[in-house]
């Protein structure tokens, strides 16, 4: 639930003074809002008190624009780690500057906001519909990607060098505040340059925004290692399946993934606590009934059974205990010291999930997405992110998109299916 | 846009005297409601005007329910054209009755409502977990098909002689109007029997469901015919790929199809006419300029260019020209007519795309679609379909899902990003 | 069984004066030879008679080579219709020139032959690793196709003027032929130029050769066709699946797609006649039996129940009569007369089989054929092709390769292999 | 190279009374040899010494048969781990027993070779047409597996009373040896029981056979890890991607996936010795020239870097050390203390690769496979496996297939192949 004072309205540059040349295209009016709520339930109470209703501005091209087209450059900016769809947006965005908008100087950073720090060296790839049109073929990233902060200050210099007035930032929760800092640091000096944020997780963890690009593709390959695991479970006696996913803060591949023919049995997720002793005697039921047993576990689960440091990672992410083998361990410890003699296969597929190009959907989701981007960038709108919310494109401002990582409601629809999809009781202790 | 109008209201068996057997989950309370609009300017006038927001019953399972599990028999039905993922709704149903609510005889009427008439001597097969444990790997379904309506009266007879108080029929528009009559037919007999409609249509085409299972792959699917035909065109000189793709009145595989990749250069469907003229002197444009060309053509457009016949088939539905050979035949002799050498290679995929097995993410829909589906009949729902708004699962009445087919608005977001992505005019005149 | 006067020796422009500059390789040495014969009654009779046992050269690299790579310049030319690979081997031929010897002037003629005739203005692709490092990933070919001859004379000039030592020629019997003209006509002018033919033919129909690239993964997306074609059989009473695929001389993408997961029920083949009556009767009989069908008939197969014209294609090929169009006719109309009533899809995927990237497998294969190309030109081996047999790379002439196209043999164990998997009598009449 | 002495005959139980019931396909005389050389140059010097050419026996279908199919019982074993293909197996071992043969008790064994010993209570599947008819489309076994072996008198104890008198063991080099056990305890008691086996191996490393089923499936699996690692090296500066791949004392499935789009620029192998410090060097140059590396390591390569127990495991292989942490840390460690910041992501997708169903042309492969393995088994043949020589199905002894496990020859053309794609140097050391 939000709280009633959060601000959804968007910054923007100035007035748009110039004529879209789009042609043939439905431009979007600036008035046009969707609602934040979708239960009646929840927007009566609104109603009947007179108070407003929560909406996001509605993404789309608008008739009027704040840059000349054939004035500007632009630039996109890849950070963090993979995700299905990377190169299907750089597509995107590069191809409806270029068609739509007549742009001509499109600059790829490289590596991450590194490639925004001139004296490190990178000189960012030129951009063109012959560069970028069959990369959406490809998983990864053509920029290269880095993670971590750099100075705002450096970045604008080297943006204001280059004549830079549209930057697409492709990243998750810190690629979005280094974003608002850039859009910041651009307004403190007076500089017309729009920070337009395109959200990246492969976690789908970024509030305000009901599904993110690459995810669905991450779903149905985390699934292949589920599909593998439930197939060794069966094909031995007291087989068990055990699969480590990604997930840091929120298990929705872990879930979503368990959705998928119903093959998993466990499904560990960071939101939903559980102890060894619980998991183990239900595993144990679970075995003696049925003969064996497939777990997922999101990477961020059962935390608290383990011993961490606060380390952190160059994205300032504490890092994780190692839950996947710690529950490898430990479960075989447990059945070799019952006597029950059990095939427990562990398999952790990694890097493979989110190293794939963007399925059919997600490479759609991408062409819209991108579309979306440039629109905003080009109506003067910055320290923004596109978002999607009920099937449609949306305008979200940065600071409200990482106020907080969105999270599975353990009370919520989608844990209550996971329930009734494994059969695993409601508390695992 | 709805008239005001609009009755959203279920129909219902009566009271729910019996607690649901279901653990761990959250039950849904029946004030639930999900809003159909989610545009703030559609709500406002409502809100202006005191008047009551549209809103559709939320899905999902009740803390009490209508029919006592362990004496009720169930039965399935799967009704029209193959689309991606009956199994995996077969499969959802069946496990969800047995596991979650402990029903116990589960039939599975074969060859659609034919399955229903007993003199037509179809024993159902008995469904159970052994039996559909893996049919979700499989297309098709396993229950067989059959096209056309049969007598409502002779169906409920053979109901009533097998003790069916609960029946899930999975079919498109002319299906649900079935599911209706027996709905009706069992009320007028005052036999309290529930029937729950499942919407399958691989065109995506019913009202009051925003996406329906399959649909994911359907596309998939139709983009690598697209696909095809764009590694034709670059092929040779002047290439031109053209595909015909399902989509009798709405032409939505072909536009979401056209949105992966953007490999299209003009998208026809029904919804949005267009000339020979205008396509040809278009494409030979496009052939000039770029020196290869795709077309994606639903099987519906342009029917008004042909001289079609008025027959219909066993479902009712007109048979429609063949558009596909047409505009191949008319290409090719414009062509020739002009001198200008092309290469044209004709596609057209037809059953391939709806006989493939559900990909993952339909798959997962596919079982949260059926677990809703028998959530709502053993809460003595009836006459009513399973929908999905917002991302969200709904009750939709039958005579509301069946007033009119969804279309593609050639004014709305879906068709301006088709000229978007593929650069074609407006009008194609 | 080839007749005793086969020449099987390969023709080189004259001796090695080079070192090769690869390093590490195993080299071949050039007496090494490869058994045509594989069977020992084959062979016995030959030995007991002293005559020699006919076999291939070895392909692979040598330690000393014609060509001083440093100097020349090599050109490759794509010709004929698609088929998955061929952008592989584009690639494996480029970087085994450039990082394998050191070439670095490479040229990729464009649309076929046509490319080689400097009046129609094509001017070639510049080839180098960075622009076939991906190309690996995508179907169809980068330099683009077209059929049919171009004047030897014509292309000799060409060559000799951006001269090109090596060409590497891709592509079915047409083009080979092709390719054994141009290198007689260098000879006649007595230029050092080197022609390597690659063999290219989704129909797998080329002598001497027992795997063509491409066609496993051809094979494999036609069985996506007899799946979905098994799936409909199944999903209505009376079901008859028909597909329609490649195979203009030779029935092998339709055997071999037979022999997964035997879905089909009749495969037919154009090297085994039938007769319609035959066809019809077996098919009635099935489907009393059984209940659905699947026929897998190749394009060539049963030409002669067509009325044909003599007419040809731009390759030289005789234009084939449509047998799927006609079979599924003959089938309907046939069982309106016996009233039986059935459900007859008919499927003809086409181009979609194509025009895929290639598989794994073919794609390792392609990198292969590519290598040894390389490896034979720059030995000075000329109006050669290279060909695979009993697992390894060979040196076959042209002349030999082009005598016959390979076809199915009724007696031999692929087809009584159909037999045993169909269950379809061994004479459809 | 074989020594001469070789025995390639084939153990019968007695002479083959009763005519085959198949209809319509070609019968394979008993005289069919395939040769086991394919070289001119190695048989050359055989037959100047008049000596014996070593052949392999043909399989197929016999025109006389050993037992009378009505009267009789088979049984199916599954042994081992699992590998991409065996329900196909089964599937086409059952089917052939059924339709070409009319057998119809047909046992399927559970959980290997403990299955068989009736004291352990695994009383056995009976296997019918509609039990195995889909269970191609799936992975794993649906026999379930152990590993190990069990005593052979009670195997045979529990054969006898069942009546199995052929009996299919499908699994790798233990299982062959246990099956040549149970064959000679029969031949033993007198008894006639024809043991066939057939070999499963997904690291490819049986002798006497070319291909085996699964292989091309794993290794395909195997690319999507090395495309993720190749994605992951190329998304950051001096990303390295570390995969480890399947390959005990082989590393056929490391080395065939390599030549799949080169993408590996290191593939390690347990034949071919390398140094840590040989590793880093090449490494470290490649990661300065070209700012990203891929390593693809078989799990038995470098086995001599790694302080080892002597441990084995239940089928009696030596455990291995983990080569793949061992690399990451080691690369991790020395980049560090050189003080260059590489990027480095470790794969080890492992069980994914080996449960995945088998493709279409492993899925073909395996119906020829089982086709012959129950012609050889129908025909009294025993004590031996069905192999793949020469694209043509065999007889092999099985102490002659358990001599010695198949390795990578290092200096024969696959390893060449490997060196010429990757660029490594011969000697990593």
């Amino acid at each position: 639930m939000i709280d009633e004072e959060i601000d959804f309205s968007i910054e923007r540059l100035g007035d748009c003074c110039f004529p879209s040349p789009m042609k043939g295209v439905r431009f979007i009016g600036d008035r046009g809002r969707l609602l934040y709520h979708s239960r009646y339930e929840e927007i009566q109470p609104l109603i009947n008190a007179s108070k407003d209703l929560p909406a996001f501005e509605l993404a789309g091209p608008r008739e009027r624009i704040f840059f000349n087209p054939v004035d500007i450059s632009c630039g996109i900016v890849t950070c963090g780690g993979l995700c299905p769809g990377i190169n299907d947006v750089i597509r995107a965005v590069t191809l409806s500057l270029y068609h739509h908008y007549g742009v001509r100087r499109i600059y790829g950073f490289r590596y991450g906001y590194e490639g925004l720090v001139k004296r490190l060296g990178n000189t960012p790839l030129v951009l063109t519909p012959d560069v970028v049109n069959q990369i959406g073929e490809l998983g990864g990233t053509i920029l290269a990607s880095s993670r971590g902060p750099q100075e705002p200050a450096e970045m604008v210099d080297y943006l204001e060098e280059l004549g830079v007035t549209i930057l697409f930032a492709i990243g998750g929760d810190g690629t979005l505040k280094g974003a608002g800092k850039i859009a910041g640091e651009a307004a403190r000096r007076g500089r017309h340059i729009s920070v337009i944020g395109i959200p990246k997780t492969i976690d789908n963890d970024i509030s305000f925004i009901q599904t993110t690009f690459g995810f669905e593709t991450a779903v149905a390959e985390a699934h292949r290692a589920i599909y593998a695991a439930h197939t060794e479970a069966t094909g031995a006696r007291n087989g068990v399946g055990l699969v480590k996913l990604m997930g840091r803060d929120s298990g929705f591949i872990a879930a979503h993934s368990t959705l998928i023919n119903s093959q998993v049995n466990f499904c560990l997720a960071p939101e939903v606590p559980f102890t060894l002793e619980g998991l183990l005697r239900n595993l144990n039921e679970r075995l003696t009934q049925r003969g064996h047993a497939v777990i997922a576990v999101a990477e961020g689960a059962g935390q608290e059974l383990l011993a961490t440091t606060m380390e952190r990672d160059a994205s300032g992410n504490f890092k994780l205990g190692d839950i996947g083998t710690y529950l490898r361990e430990a479960i075989k410890e447990h059945f070799a010291n019952t006597g029950m003699e059990i095939n427990l296969k562990y398999i952790d597929p990694s890097y493979i999930i989110r190293s794939q190009p963007a399925n059919p959907h997600d490479s759609a989701f991408c062409l819209l997405l991108g579309h979306n981007a440039v629109h905003a960038g080009m109506s003067g709108r910055t320290n923004m992110m596109v978002g999607f919310w009920n099937h449609q494109f949306t305008h979200v401002p940065i600071n409200l998109a990482t106020r907080q990582r969105k999270k599975i409601d353990p009370e919520g629809w989608l844990w209550s299916s996971i329930l009734a999809s494994t059969g695993q009781p409601r508390e695992l202790i």
